[in-house]
């Protein structure tokens, strides 16, 4: 019998856990329903809001667990609201499907549930569609006028900064894409870093008004700080023996012989949403206070300089070569 | 050699003509190329959004003129504002591609053009991905707080109007469907109804703070007085002999031997972005001066009754068997 998108988003999504709380209706005051979703701004905040796609079996396997693939959608774009400093505030999804399997739109829809609660941010409208699998989602979130946190505020003497570990993400998707499976002890950490990446949603909050710019690193980290390079017209100086390389990078490609313990994984690989952030010498210690406090690890890797070329330095200053210069998307 | 998004986006989207003009850039104060685009709401405005995803070989022909593609899949995202009475302020757009085709995106690009000028809807953001061809729009548009049109507000003894004719682009549909083309000059018509649907952006702000409730016909005349009747908890009676046929539709259908010359399709094609409105008694007159001003022709079709269902009667009265109720997706 053939089912209609009403009774999928009945069934599936237009569900308490998924749609806003009565106390977020102040802000949504119309959700999944209508011809449209209202939204109402406080008039001291900006709407702040990002758009990403995930497509099969080219950001994601399209036989991994739904929960996962859900997480990881509503992750990725989390992640943008995260770099510019705001506050989620609900998001919007298209999702395509070759057919309506019961099984795999429960667990999508738990899956998405997990991230609705710890973020506070309801799924207020959308569409769904017949079609090979993917999934766009725009998320929507709240921004003071006056802590606007673009690319454009890098200036020469600036600190660069990255929270967390880089690599473990691409090194996921570069065993997956070989075929290996990520159900190992030694994987699972991996495993975790791909799918269930964290926005670090606090610290882009935290970091509104202290920062002079941030982005998220979703192309790789010299990919992304040379979008700050170019907007901001400046250049940027890493320092490769600071770059914090995941413990389970280490290992394992330390096991496959490579030199540098995925170094260079570390400075390319995209998909880790970590945030990369510029600060003013003069406001480091309010930087360190405020990563302290949420306790996210923050490491300081380099330093804007001027010019126009981002460059990851040796012990003795020396450039290195570094390969694969971020995701081709085409 | 490999294209980056970020090319792609530079040459076809991130320009004159596509993006906010200064004069938007009040509202707009940062679009494409950061992490997410913001948007400065006046403080007696809510923000409408709605999100409508297109799929090539099931919602267009995947060999259609590029330009028409992106026409459409604007056009039918502003019929959504449309049927909330909202003021289009600007969009963004997921686009899936199987490859970077120079010609193809050129043409998609004018054609979104011609729309983003026509309705002053520019470009802020979205994503370009490698995979099958799709378009996901979201749409945000400006609405009073007061003047809120939404499904629900329907009561007996209001009227229902529906706005220009209807069932040209079901018949486009039909016929492409069949593997007929539309370029002879008694199909043009079913050519322009199908891609390039005029969404009523006009008539819904004409219509805010007027009537009880709107819909625009996306699914089917039926099918979206249906989801009036649901919200509204009441039942609607169609005058059949009332249902403003499309000229086209009329001729060709009765040629095919079809006696209520295409009544079935006028009352069940998806498509066709017209809106049906829903008005009491005493402001229908203030309905029609607003038509007349702005020129959109509006026939009165029915009437809301207590009940639940939708039902369209003939001139005696009994009710008419429609079939194929509106569209099923899966």
């Amino acid at each position: 019998m053939p089912v209609s998108e009403f009774d999928l988003i009945r069934t599936y999504f237009n569900k308490p856990g998924l749609i806003p709380t009565q106390e977020q209706s102040a802000r949504i005051p119309l959700g999944i329903g209508d011809d449209c979703a209202l939204i109402d701004l406080p008039p001291e905040k900006l709407l702040a809001v990002s758009m990403d796609t995930l497509i099969a079996d080219v950001h994601f396997p399209a036989k991994a667990d739904p929960a996962l693939i859900a997480q990881r959608a509503l992750a990725v774009n989390l992640s943008d609201l995260a770099a510019m400093g705001a506050e989620p505030l609900a998001f919007t999804l298209a999702l395509s499907l070759p057919k309506a399997e019961e099984s795999w739109l429960q667990a999508f829809s738990l899956g998405l549930e997990t991230l609705v609660q710890t973020y506070h941010c309801p799924l207020i409208g959308g569409d769904i569609t017949k079609g090979s699998l993917s999934i766009t989602i725009q998320v929507h979130g709240l921004l003071n006028k006056d802590e606007v946190m673009t690319r454009k505020g890098a200036k020469p003497g600036d600190l660069v900064y990255v929270s967390g570990e880089l690599g473990s993400a691409g090194l996921a998707l570069s065993l997956m894409s070989n075929g290996m499976s990520l159900d190992k002890p030694d994987t699972k950490e991996l495993h975790v870093a791909y799918f269930q990446p964290e926005p670090r949603i606090s610290l882009g909050q935290g970091c509104a008004g202290i920062a002079s710019a941030a982005i998220d690193i979703s192309d790789g980290l010299m990919a992304d700080l040379g979008h700050i390079a170019k907007q901001s017209d400046v250049g940027i100086e890493l320092d490769a023996k600071a770059i914090p390389i995941a413990r389970a990078v280490k290992k394992i490609m330390g096991a496959m012989g490579d030199r540098s313990k995925g170094l260079n994984l570390a400075l390319t690989a995209g998909d880790e949403y970590e945030l990369a952030i510029i600060v003013a010498e003069d406001r480091r210690e309010a930087l360190q206070q405020t990563a302290v406090a949420i306790n996210v690890p923050l490491t300081l890797i380099g330093r804007v300089v001027k010019g126009s070329r981002v460059k990851c330095l040796d012990n003795n200053g020396h450039e290195i070569e570094v390969k694969n210069l971020g995701y081709q998307h085409f």
